[in-house]
C-alpha cells in the first residue's frame, strides 16, 4: 500500500491529490486547489505554495510525488510565473524527504485514458471513472490525480510500490 | 547595522553575496556561486539550490534578501528552468522568515553604477570599487552583490534598515 501526492503546479492556482494504491486498486483520499493570493508580492505567493504542500504533506504521509513535466509554455512570461511555481512545489516535496516524480502529459493522459491524444475532459472523466468520484473533480485537482494515477500506473511505478527497487524520474536505479 | 543577503537564481549557477551596511558604509561579507548538479535530475538540484541558501541564511544571520527581478527570459524554456530556480532560492528565503526585496536590472544598474544603462563589466567594477575588493568577483557573485547594494542604497532600503518603517518589494507601507 502506498500513498501518492500528485501535483499541478500553477502561479494562480495549484491543483493536489491523493490517492492510495494497493496493487491494482486506487482509492481517493483527498485531493484540491491551492488558491494564490494575487494581492500579495511574488515571495508571499510562492511562501502559500510551500506551506500548503508542506501541511498536506504532514496530513497524509505520501510516500511518492508526481508532477506534470512542462516542456513548452505559450510565453516566456507565463513559463517564469509557472517555473517559480514548480520550483516552490517541489522544494516542499524534497525537503520532506520525499521522492519527485516527472511525467509528461503524454504520459499521464496514455495512463488515464490509454491514449496520448486525451483531451482534457476525457482525463478529467476517467480519473472521476478510475477513482469512484460522485463528480468529475476541479480541472487542476484532476490533472494533480492523473499524475498521482500515472505513477501508480507506470511499470516504474508499479515496481517501486511493491518495494522490487527504488526509482527517480520513472527510471529504475 | 544591516546584513543583506543578493541572490542571483540561476538554473546552472546561483550567484550570492552578503554585504553588511551601517549607515552609509558597505563592507563586503562573502559571496560565491552555487553550481548545481547538472547530472542529477530537477527535483534534487532545486534541493541544492535550497539547501545551500538555507545553509547560508544560518550561517550569517541576513535580515534582508534582495533578488534580480526578472521581466523577460530569452525563450519560453529558459524561462521556466529560471523560474524554478527563482522559486526554490526564494522559498528557501522566506521560509527562513526573511523578507525578499525584488529589483529590476535598470534599478540594480542605477543603484551601483548610477544610470540604469550600463554594461555588465561597468556593473562588476563597481561592486568591486564599492566594496573595496582586492578584484572582480565572479559574474553571477558580482550581480547578486551588486541586488545587495541596490537594496541598501535605495531610499526604501535605507528607510527599512534604520528602522523607520518596513517595506516589501521596495514600497513603504
Amino acid at each position: 500500500m502506498a500513498i501518492i501526492l500528485g501535483i499541478d503546479p500553477g502561479s494562480v492556482k495549484t491543483g493536489f491529490g491523493i490517492i492510495k494504491v494497493d496493487g491494482n486498486r486506487h482509492e481517493y483520499v483527498t485531493s484540491g486547489v491551492i488558491r494564490l493570493p494575487i494581492t500579495e508580492d511574488l515571495p508571499a505567493r510562492l511562501k502559500v505554495i510551500h506551506d500548503s504542500l508542506q501541511e498536506i504533506i504532514q496530513t497524509y504521509s505520501p510516500r511518492f510525488v508526481a508532477v506534470e513535466q512542462v516542456f513548452m509554455a505559450k510565453s516566456a512570461g507565463s513559463a517564469l510565473k509557472l517555473g517559480q511555481a514548480r520550483g516552490a512545489a517541489i522544494v516542499a516535496c524534497v525537503t520532506s524527504g520525499l521522492e519527485v516524480a516527472e511525467y509528461s502529459a503524454l504520459q499521464i493522459k496514455q495512463a488515464v485514458v490509454g491514449t496520448g491524444a486525451a483531451k482534457k475532459e476525457q482525463v478529467q472523466h476517467m480519473v472521476k471513472v478510475l477513482l469512484k468520484l460522485p463528480a468529475v473533480p476541479q480541472e487542476d485537482a484532476a490533472d494533480a490525480l492523473g499524475a498521482a494515477i500515472c505513477h501508480a500506473n507506470t511499470r516504474s511505478g508499479l515496481l517501486n510500490l511493491s518495494g522490487v527497487t527504488s526509482i527517480r524520474r520513472g527510471r529504475m536505479r
